[in-house]
């Protein structure tokens, strides 16, 4: 066996994946071929009892914990070892793709059935996870179920929190059957999660294969900008102070604060124009920035970059100015075993791969902060995610199966 | 008599006018000082029903058009000489202030009281005009009056415009019984009409009256520019085809333009951008350009300024553009006999006074296109109007008042 495993033909069955990523796609599809499984909801409910059954089929014991999250565990040699564990979530945007969360639990599942296969059995046990409302689409915060479980804030804040209806999470939780009575969180050997890479990087660069190094830091912020609103046509130019001329160029230091480094990314996605009205000079704009970097230091420097334009710009034009800021992600870089068990499976494997930067969530994100942590990513088609026409390869799929596979036995070890 | 008129010390009751003002002012009058008299409601008929009593009062016949435009006659000498006009309109902003149109109607009214005070008779008859919905606020287009007047667009198109709850102006108009008799347009040998300025020009210059060269031609476009929505995280700037980036170049494009002539303006003053997500790079954004100049070549080249610098941007940024022309309103120069007129009286009586452009729309500038016509602008504080802050001095007003009554004795002649 462990000549097997040592060469690259160890493989998981790529059709098999494929047949379950679209056999889940088809709760809660839309026409144009998308899906629409938001966190909570009867559609979530049938994915989930979906899920669960397809893990008793292959013999692997459930634990559901007071957030919903579902661990499906395949037993390992040391049964007292903390599991190797990958995954991702089962529920979707609004006008969401088949592919977005989905993939990762369908992988991590993929796993286990080919280990099965070849009869293979490892020290560690192995987890498949399922993270509860990753989206945040009906209820806030995103990456709920994974922020509980690694202690980034309370069950009782969660459950706590209400849908544009009112209806509190820890209810529709209970209303679904998956509020369960595992103690939130436990110890994880190593965590993996296998995602489509939601942006343009790999498909660009003709790779297969994403190494994820980490996730990016993030402050998010909103910006006011105050002058004079005036009549356009009774005000001459050099009279006026035009909110929204000012804002444009803060926006575009903003989009050149994003081109100044290696990693960083810097967006202005939302603006808000007053009175907006066509005849009439913008008296105020609001917009948000949203800030991105692999570590605190360059965060910082966009931060003072942004300050420091957006003053300079307002003091030229005698325009007033508020910053707020809204959102602060901390910069999360996986730790190095789990980064080099992905490259070196992907080498072995022959994929065409690279080291890349999430600059998205994602549950692994939060993980990091308990375990030691990586993620694969694979292609998806244009780069396009969060729409109904998210779309990826199968053989890339199976791709970043193959990969996830090898990962994980090697940090669960074949006994 | 004649001797009087040469003289600067013929004046009108500037404490009538004021009072005049503030008396109209209580009908629609809102809690912050401002007043909202929208075009055939119950206040403006209220309004209306005021100024005919205070009109019979001062033995001036009525007229009143199916336009709803009321024509109070004060009898010249040669009963058959086209009458020399003046006016504006009574009906407000929905948050509007005393002044914008109201001062033209009583300025005028005025100008009939104080030469029955002082016992003139001219040999041109004098006419008082209202117009009907000048602001456009219920129905548009704006100027509907006084654009039936000059025959820029049909009664019948005017009459079947709807309101936001599906009223027709025409019912509306009937139902406050202003639907009258009078042939639509008549023979008018001058027109005058006084406003408040509406822009900052006079209050920064420290001059007292505007002497109004004429109108600007106004070209307005939307503009759309598409390029790629896409996730903010995962996005590398340089992959990146952001709408909203591309755009904030075009508008300073077109505030440069406005600032390249003597009198030109270009404002953006609406913005739209999709999917306006604070961690989505937009994917469009529409906006408003809006043009003025003083000449049609002007205005040609300002377009033609515009375009160049879209077209220039989207095609260096691969975003996709779109140009559609929505308003177009030509230059409109007064006649040199009207201007020389106002100007002749600002000197005589010895007030501050400079030549300035008028940058928004009035009924003067359609009746431009019938007769002579001139307009005389007093500063507003600010520069503020449309907004029930709006103000202006007594003192202003009544300069105004007088260089009205001087012009229109000009042009009426003294019998």
């Amino acid at each position: 066996m462990n000549q097997r495993l040592q060469s690259a033909t160890l493989t998981i069955n790529g059709e098999r994946l494929w047949a379950s990523l679209m056999d889940m796609a088809r709760i809660g599809a839309t026409p144009k071929g998308g899906v629409r499984r938001i966190a909570l909801t009867q559609e979530d409910k049938a994915g989930r009892d979906k899920f669960v059954a397809w893990c008793k089929a292959a013999g692997l014991s459930i634990r559901i914990d007071r957030m919903g999250n579902i661990f499906a565990r395949r037993a390992g040699t040391a049964a007292q070892a903390a599991p190797v564990m990958s995954g991702s979530h089962l529920d979707t945007q609004p006008s969401g793709g088949r592919f977005d969360g989905c993939y990762g639990v369908m992988a991590a599942l993929e796993v286990c059935r080919s280990l099965d296969d070849y009869g293979i059995r490892t020290r560690r046990p192995i987890e498949v996870a399922v993270w509860t409302n990753e989206e945040g689409s009906r209820f806030t915060p995103v990456m709920e179920g994974s922020g509980v479980f690694v202690g980034a804030f309370t069950l009782e804040h969660a459950r706590a929190q209400t849908d544009a209806d009112g209806v509190r999470m820890g209810d529709a939780l209970d209303a679904i059957g998956y509020s369960g009575d595992a103690p939130m969180g436990h110890p994880v050997a190593a965590y993996f999660e296998a995602h489509i890479e939601q942006g343009p990087v790999l498909e660009n660069a003709g790779m297969t294969i994403g190494v994820v190094s980490g996730g990016l830091g993030q402050r998010w912020f909103n910006l006011t900008v105050t002058g004079m609103e005036a009549h356009a046509g009774p005000t001459p130019m050099h009279l006026r102070r035009d909110a929204l001329q000012g804002a444009t160029h803060i926006m575009q230091a903003v989009d050149a604060l994003g081109r100044s480094g290696a990693d960083t990314r810097a967006t202005v996605g939302y603006v808000k124009v007053e009175p907006n009205s066509r005849n009439v000079i913008p008296g105020r704009v609001t917009f948000s920035v949203d800030l991105r970097a692999g570590d605190d230091a360059e965060l910082a420097r966009l931060t003072a970059g942004m300050r420091e334009a957006a003053e300079r710009v307002c003091r030229e034009r005698r325009l007033e100015l508020a910053i707020e800021q809204t959102v602060y992600y901390p910069p999360t870089p996986f730790a190095a075993e789990c980064r080099e068990a992905v490259r070196k499976a992907a080498e072995r494997l022959g994929y065409p791969h690279m080291e890349l930067v999430s600059g998205a969530g994602h549950d692994a994100i939060y993980l990091a902060s308990v375990c030691p942590a990586g993620m694969i990513f694979v292609p998806c088609k244009d780069g396009i995610s969060h729409n109904e026409i998210e779309d990826a390869k199968a053989s890339d799929l199976a791709a970043g199966c193959n990969v996830l596979l090898h990962a994980m036995l090697e940090r669960a070890e074949v006994a």
